[in-house]
């Protein structure tokens, strides 16, 4: 058995992990920091579907430790098998026993598979994980699988479909929802995006669920709930994720309903020396307070944040006040953001909301400069008059403004506010200053506010 | 003397005079609105520059008028000669004397002609007016005129520089300043601009002011201060903007020392019933308090839409609390953005500030999807931590992000709510969320504070 010593571990090496640590070094310079991670090279996870297609190869993919190293942080290739809470030690499978003073699961996610679909089992199905040995073998294997049915339309479905599409694979994308993405928009942005799906060559199935993946060891078809056989060569399973947390349960420390790690505003476990952040650590809805299950690396990023500057000196003002889920995708040079609430979540959840949307141009005038439409649509408290969410079809810019509408979120801004905001517009940039989709969107709730009055 | 009674008039159909027309509409639509402008066919003002170049032809560079006749406000195309503030009426010159319950100035401004430059009223002298004929008249002379010294390097002189290098002229840009972009940007920013100019065959001469324009009858050469001359076609004046308050002054409406009309923060002039928007308005610094000579359409439209909900209600969470100066531009496919104070006005002005700055890329990997690097510096108060200001240099999306920074001011957060704070990312449309320019930035100017205790 080795020994050694630090004052802060982090388990997971993905963007959480990468994050925790070096803001850990930056706000505690004089702490000895180290990251345990399985992995030896660590895949951007965002990035992992445009290995098939745009980039061509994981290697163009990977996470740089150049930023780690630099700050004097001790990376360890390998696998945490054990944390004792009591002593403060955590036991690798090399044997190595570290005391840490403060340490922070980040443990991450993996895909989940479903159970009520039979066969997946089977050669040349594919899940999509944070592992670039798997992606590699899985990428290898392409050439000679022309029929893919990809499973699943979320953000990673979707995102993979399209880069599929873009190698030469020819797609399925099944969905057992109505829609495309519609955990995370409304069915008008997603019926968009399914145009351009199919406009891509893409085939898609949507309110059909899969029964089984059927074939003599290795994948030949897929039967569908409807009875319906399709032929495919390969199965691609973009079902969600769980977070790891066997880890955490095993040392006692709290688990959510959810099976995410239990966590305060600070990010601390309910042992206040072990924080988590990352997909295997709860979220709270910043709208509704409620457990949301939602994965983002940028959230994981922010809660990274919020936990080193915090691990020791507690402050009020540095703390994690729910998942705003603020997040974009794109399909050709269609951006699809969203930040908030839908429309939809938000009269299930029984919020009284008011719906105000315009569609405009991301340049002016309007043809200068590789122009695309830009439609915001805001969903908007009926008293308040507070932003409570939006989404955002547009161009490549649309990326950044769903971070403006992300901001006007987190702000608290009402209509009335974004009336009165300030923006900054070019005419080879953005809309137009007299007809800014998000402030129009403002403006015409504020005119149904006042027709009602 | 023919006679109308309107609600309320505008006068001015630039981009403050349009939107102002279209608040008024929007929030009193039992009201009736008149908006007065001299030009028949309105510019989209920061299109201007690109008439020249990238569009060819103002025709395409025209601001519709389907927003306002849609709504069912009514347009004269005529000049207003007197405004009588006791009889609450305006005249125009075919004699019709319009009544108003409300009036709002939006006469805007008009190019600045430097007096201590002699032989600015030869031929080929050109300024850039917001005025369509003056302009085609213009264009339709570049073809003769081959070597054309542009004298002033703010935005307009930049753009107008990079067009009509664009458009195959030969373009000198002489700026007195030691900088281009000198009062929007600090010297590091506007550096990098220099450097791509003169790489697109643009020839700066800085630091040297312009003497004389000589010439028998038309230009033909330019004197400068240092006693060099230059053989040049033709002249571009892009030495600033004054503001239209002639009409104002007339009718005993209070003018500042900056000579624009004195406004609150309703945009009310001291006559309660008249308002005033856009670049013939008083400007007050947000950071500062201070007078301004700042002009920007955008701006321009937050004053408007101010101005039109206050009209006949005033309301105090609808006020206009002083200039952000949000801008970008660009040159080729970098895009330079900018809000708030900048390091070098903070410094003159006093602030005790923190400097802290982040270069990455605009996509993670960042050899993604037509990626340029990202950026970004941000002025931060000492001991407080609130966001001052920013610059930002990127690609194309640095224009909306612009506008985050531009939030993050209005809404006076520290560099903690942005260390705290929630983005969105993704690879083909955003930097790296753990890498985000913006939040690292932050980062650094925390680690400043850190090592300071």
């Amino acid at each position: 058995m080795k020994k050694l010593n630090m004052n802060v571990v982090v388990i997971g090496g993905s963007a959480a992990g990468l994050v925790a640590a070096m803001t850990s070094k930056s706000f505690y310079p004089e702490k000895s920091v180290m990251v345990i991670r399985k992995e030896p090279k660590v895949m951007i996870p965002c990035g992992i579907p445009y290995i098939f297609g745009t980039l061509g190869t994981s290697d163009k993919n990977v996470l740089p430790d150049g930023g780690l190293l630099k700050l004097g942080i001790s990376i360890k290739v390998d696998t945490v098998n054990d944390i004792n809470v009591e002593n403060h030690t955590v036991r690798t499978d090399d044997d190595t026993v570290i005391t840490y003073e403060r340490l922070i699961i980040a443990t991450g996610s993996q895909p989940s598979i479903p159970k009520f679909i039979a066969g997946t089992d089977l050669d040349n199905v594919f899940t999509v994980p944070k592992n670039k040995e798997y992606l590699d073998h899985f990428h290898s294997k392409l050439d000679k699988l022309k029929k893919i049915a990809v499973i699943g339309a979320g953000f990673i479905g979707v995102e993979m479909s399209d880069e599929l599409n873009k190698r030469g694979n020819d797609v399925t994308l099944i969905e057992i929802e109505k829609h495309i993405l519609g955990a995370a928009f409304d069915e008008d942005s997603s019926v968009i995006g399914e145009t351009l799906l199919t406009e891509r060559g893409i085939k898609l199935l949507l309110g059909v669920g899969v029964k089984a993946i059927q074939g003599n060891g290795k994948v030949e078809s897929i039967l569908l709930n409807n009875g319906e056989i399709i032929e495919v060569d390969a199965v691609v399973l973009s079902t969600g994720y769980v977070p790891n947390t066997s880890l955490a349960k095993a040392a006692g420390i709290s688990i959510n309903k959810n099976g995410c790690i239990k966590c305060d505003a600070y990010m601390r476990t309910h042992q206040k020396d072990i924080f988590t952040v990352g997909d295997c650590a709860q979220k709270r809805d910043f709208i509704t307070g409620k457990l949301t299950p939602i994965m983002l690396a940028s959230t994981a990023c922010a809660e990274a944040r919020i936990a080193a500057m915090n691990l020791y000196n507690l402050s009020t003002i540095k703390t994690f006040n729910g998942t705003i889920s603020i997040y974009s995708t794109n399909i050709g040079d269609t951006t699809f953001g969203v930040a908030g609430i839908t429309e939809s979540r938000a009269k299930e959840e029984g919020f009284d909301i008011i719906i105000g949307s315009f569609k405009g141009m991301d340049r002016h005038p309007g043809k200068l400069n590789n122009p695309h439409y830009q439609s915001v649509k805001l969903v908007v408290a009926k008293y308040s008059g507070l932003v409570l969410g939006g989404e955002i079809v547009g161009g490549v810019s649309a990326g950044e403004l769903t971070n403006v509408l992300g901001f006007v979120i987190q702000n608290k801004m009402t209509v009335t506010d974004l009336l009165c905001s300030q923006i900054g517009t070019q005419p080879m940039l953005t809309a137009s200053p007299a007809a800014y989709p998000l402030i129009k969107a403002a403006e015409s709730i504020a005119k149904q506010l006042i027709c009602k009055c």
